[in-house]
């Protein structure tokens, strides 16, 4: 398996393993020194533990399904549909893994509904 | 070159020429067909020429910078600096790319700085 097929398939068992709860799993995917950070908030967790305890007490009945991962060597991206209940989602999370194929850092962006300015009606059309 | 290395290069020539407003190089990237969506605000722009005069109209100094491309066959994901004066805000843009390695769709989102929920300061650290 080459380094972009391996990569693409850490990140679709860190999405899966998430989902399920399969917390062994998931761990297993990580670099002991992983850094998970959301840009949007300005927070960072350091290290596997950590970073797998604020996924287990993540609150809400979460769930998490894969619209599109791209892999690249050793990046990724992956454009996720969550949904907590009826309400869904999108996020967009950036990939750093290691040489040896572990997930080293993890950049979560969680994009929210707005209203769009005006001056572009004439372009547009709304769903 | 390779179809992925195809991609990688036509998003990047994507940001390049809209930063340099080089618009008929932008215009060379693009399917007549392209379609350009942004989730966030459930907008959606049909064709190359109305998603032009969009890029031309759009107000503001601002400027692109590629923080990161990952490209996988026909898709990819760009991870932008976008900045207006001193005011930065992250995009990740998704793209599709046709056969003959034209953008077809474009994706993008704008995530806007939050303030964190509580109940996690014991795992986070803030920047």
């Amino acid at each position: 398996m080459d380094e972009t097929s391996r990569t693409r398939q850490a990140v679709r068992d860190y999405v899966a393993s998430a989902e399920q709860r399969d917390w062994r799993r998931f761990g297993e995917l990580l670099a002991d020194d992983v850094v998970y950070e959301m840009p949007q908030t300005r927070e960072r967790i350091r290290g596997k533990s950590a970073f797998m305890q604020f996924n287990q007490e993540y609150p809400g009945d979460w769930h998490m399904e894969v619209r599109r991962i791209v892999a690249d060597g050793g990046f990724a991206a992956a454009w996720i549909d969550a949904r907590v209940g009826d309400e869904h989602q999108d996020a967009c999370v950036w990939f750093d893994l290691s040489e040896d194929g572990l997930i080293v850092r993890v950049t979560d962006y969680w994009p929210e509904q707005y209203e769009p300015p005006s001056g572009r009606e004439h372009l547009v059309e709304r769903w």
